[in-house]
């Protein structure tokens, strides 16, 4: 059982679907994240930032799950990021309403102490800087680094964003953010462009169909479980990318063997977090059902050959 | 080994993509269908027409591949089908620019006497009414009809497609496709529906994310083979198709487990089509090379869980 570190956002979410809208509910990345790796039982710890607003509840059910949140800090007369989104019909697209960044704008995020030698550091979305300044907090070089991010930062600080794509092992962007990063249409040319820039390995996520995962000249691909209802997408990617760095850090092998078995936890664990609103799914989550669909998983997409 | 029956159109395609633009060549599902099927040495037929302008030595290539070619009709004083089409600089989408149906107007299709009792028959995109009279002709009830088609014949002839749906044991059809005949954005969903319409199995393709396969309450995916370079999509549907057929025929097995490697030998065989214009990598592909890429999807797909 290796030490994970997560930095990433908690945040209060308001989402709208063709099935429904909620109001302030719990979500952010370093939340989902944590809920997936949590599934492993890691000792993993939560670096993020919430307002005055935040409730206790929500603080002690991520304690509960077996969290670290001394580094979970909480300003007093600040107030919690807030983003409020939109799906389209086919749930493929969303428009965002609202971004409120509140205490977010300020964060300085501190690495517990007893964390700084984590062998797995998951940097959720967030601003490059940040993601950076968690790197640099680390006593001991971690066995892996993985970086989550987005377009957005392509576009408003991709300076910052290369310096961090530097310093990881692997990335985890969507279809379109691997295109936009390298000016390639093809993933396989884009991926082989990204491994220069610091990753050893690639992961491109795409939604509904699948992930991706390039290492050298090897591919690996895990399909999304086909759905009957995808009932609310958002945290999917986030708890992706939690399952296979919480997958990764309770059974310390990161061989490329080991990592393929981490993207095909991720995808299992991404496809219950789809199921209902926000992160309600992953809360009431066991062992068990995770079990019956990782079989899910093998029967889709296993063959024999002669 | 099997009788196949091949029943689909012989054409003249001129293609222009990103990469270049060719003049009048081989085209056609018939052709993709049987240059496919052919990898598997199967007793094949091709029902088809074409005009007294299709040149001779195409007729011997596909008599060279072991296809028995009495039933492609050649109307003398006709011209033979001809399609042209232009892609889009991403290869997901393309214009039609010319469809002559030129002898394919009247084209009444002939089962060879002695395939009359083959076991595997496939319907390549064609009028529904041409496909139903090539199953009509069969004098003994095939052990597995796959069927081929497209939204063109939903919207243009959906009561003639609904009667051979009926008819048949497998449906390959795109995902769009699925949700325009069912009205079901889940493509689970959507393939239950399907199955209700008569097909035992629905192949969903998904062109650069793979086919999907339903049975019963089992789902089978096969990723797309992620290449460097897409040169010409033309053909690759159909060379799915011909590559699950021609493997279904040569192993004789119609159990799910056996549709699986089907799915995939379609997939591989799929993968060699894109990458010259037209049908001319299916012309030169060998059995080593169709043998190495069958290897690329199992490293590309398979994980062992402990």
């Amino acid at each position: 059982m290796s030490k994970l570190v997560i930095v990433g956002t908690v945040a209060f979410d308001a989402i709208e679907t063709p099935f429904g809208k909620t109001d302030k509910i719990l979500g952010g990345a370093a939340t989902f994240i944590g809920l997936a790796a949590s599934q492993f039982e890691v000792d993993g710890a939560i670096v993020s930032v919430v307002g005055g607003d935040f409730p206790k509840e929500y603080i002690a059910m991520l304690e509960n799950k077996g969290l670290d949140v001394s580094s979970l800090e909480v300003v007093k007369d600040g107030k919690t990021f807030f983003w409020s989104g939109k799906y389209s019909h086919d749930m493929n697209t969303r428009d965002t309403l609202v971004t409120d960044l509140n205490v977010l704008a300020d964060f300085n995020p501190i690495v517990p102490e007893n964390y700084k030698d984590a062998e797995v550091v998951m940097l959720g979305n967030l601003h490059p800087l940040v993601q950076l300044s968690v790197i640099e907090q680390m006593n001991k070089k971690p066995a892996l680094v993985i970086l989550d991010t987005m377009n957005f930062w392509m576009d408003s600080a991709l300076d910052d964003l290369m310096k961090v794509i530097a310093k990881v092992d692997v990335i985890t962007i969507n279809d379109e953010e691997a295109r936009q990063l390298t000016g390639e249409y093809s993933l396989v040319v884009a991926a082989k462009k990204i491994m220069t820039m610091g990753p050893k390995y690639v992961v491109i996520k795409k939604g509904e169909h699948g992930a991706l995962m390039f290492y050298q000249d090897e591919m690996f691909y895990a399909p999304a479980l086909p759905l009957e209802e995808v009932f609310d997408p958002t945290g999917a990617g986030d708890t992706f990318a939690g399952g296979f760095a919480g997958y990764l850090a309770k059974t310390g092998d990161y061989s490329f063997g080991n990592l393929k078995k981490a993207i095909i936890y991720g995808s299992a664990l991404a496809s219950f977090c789809v199921e209902k609103f926000g992160t309600e799914r992953m809360v009431n989550l066991d062992k068990d059902e995770l079990f019956k669909r990782i079989l899910q998983f093998k029967s889709l997409t296993q063959f024999d050959l002669d």
